[in-house]
């Protein structure tokens, strides 16, 4: 069944009307005809299910059947990311979307090569991987910053667990046992690490602490990764099934 | 400094001719020269420094200088995966190599639409993301077999969680928490996940489990990533730093 992300609200009352996007989606590419089931979301409402009534090119009309999940709380979990090539900040975006961060913030560091990031894009590959993988929220993208200025500007009641590649840091996991509950946010630096001054800016600031991620020097990408899983599996939603 | 991984012997009283790969690489592609540094490791020798001493397009002399980093044990943990297209298995050989896993072994599953794997290529990039990551091994690419076969000739003493998108396993952290020490596999199903029967037989296995990995249904590529970063965060080497 297709399951789509939509900004409409969802109410068993409320006609549902779905613009062109989704209906080229729903109808070129998908091949789907009246009669069909969806699985609507939107952030806000749970998860629907509706029949698809008239299927158009440029709109198609869903009467809502049922909700099949109730709108849940969901971890508080920022990645913080230097923009990194094409393939590999795609592919956070992505994965920070199936291992359910709430939100994406690209920063700036001082070793970024990428001058700038297509949050578009971004938002675009997280919206299809939150369908594909049966979350009920789209994680946020945030306005790409300068990381001095998104620390500068921090709530010092989320705790910024940075991805110190040099060692510096105690082991992930266990910062994470000894961290108490509250938001959290992982920083990644781009490929090169952070710059010194970064490190003691990080070092001064009460709400940060550097993480280390074992013996062997990790890609940006995969340590973004693999700290978002760490984080959800010790202290995330981890302990849940799907659909339960 | 350019770091190779390399069949040869690495020893200071043996002399060390890399042939016509190592020298295209570094003659061509690194426009190396006599005089330049490198670092060596074959997985049983630890790690070498060395100085190039005649670079040709088809061979390059090198004289071992000082071992850099002797060899030492590394965590036995083997991943288990069902192919999948091009692209992404390729992400899981590259990322079990930065993950620390010990051995990828291709696996066919009843749901496996890949009906062959190539080797030779997951290989390439495993050696290239071991050479990046400064690990001093690179993980064995075994030889590809259907689940029931290698299921069949199973060493009891490894522990086998296969990651059940069912939601049927206890969630992974708390099943790690449980195991005894000792050799560990982690299996990923293809996209579709595991045949009924295949769970079936997996369930009769008394060295097997299955492990949830929480609420989101992840891609099959996400799923392995995910599970070997945990693995090694909760009971692997990650409690070690980069060069310590």
């Amino acid at each position: 069944m297709n399951r789509l992300y939509v900004s409409e609200d969802l109410d068993a009352d409320l006609p549902l009307t779905l613009g062109k996007e989704h209906a080229h989606y729903l109808a070129t590419v998908m091949r789907a005809k009246a009669g069909d089931q969806v699985l609507l979301f939107n952030g806000r409402d749970g998860e629907w299910r509706g029949k698809l009534e008239a299927v158009g090119k440029s709109a198609v009309t869903v009467e809502l059947e049922a909700q099949t999940r109730p709108q849940a709380a969901e971890p508080d979990l920022w990645l913080l990311a230097a923009p990194i090539k094409k393939e590999r900040i795609d592919l956070v975006a992505e994965k920070a979307a199936e291992l359910g961060a709430s939100a994406l913030w690209p920063v700036f560091t001082r070793r970024t090569v990428m001058s700038r990031v297509n949050t578009e894009r971004l938002g675009a590959h997280m919206v299809e991987a939150a369908e594909q993988c049966e979350r009920l929220t789209v994680p946020a993208v945030m306005e790409p910053a300068d990381l001095d200025k998104a620390l500068a500007g921090w709530d010092g009641g989320r705790a910024l667990l940075f991805l110190d590649e040099s060692g510096g840091g105690a082991p992930l996991a266990q910062v994470l046992a000894e961290l108490p509950a509250g938001p959290l946010a992982v920083l990644v630096g781009p490929e090169g690490g952070f710059a010194p001054e970064e490190r003691v800016l990080l070092s001064t600031l009460p709400f940060a602490r550097p993480v280390g991620l074992g013996p062997r020097i990790l890609r940006a990408e995969t340590a973004a990764i693999a700290a978002l899983a760490i984080v959800q599996a010790v202290r995330g939603d981890w302990a849940r099934a799907p659909r339960s």
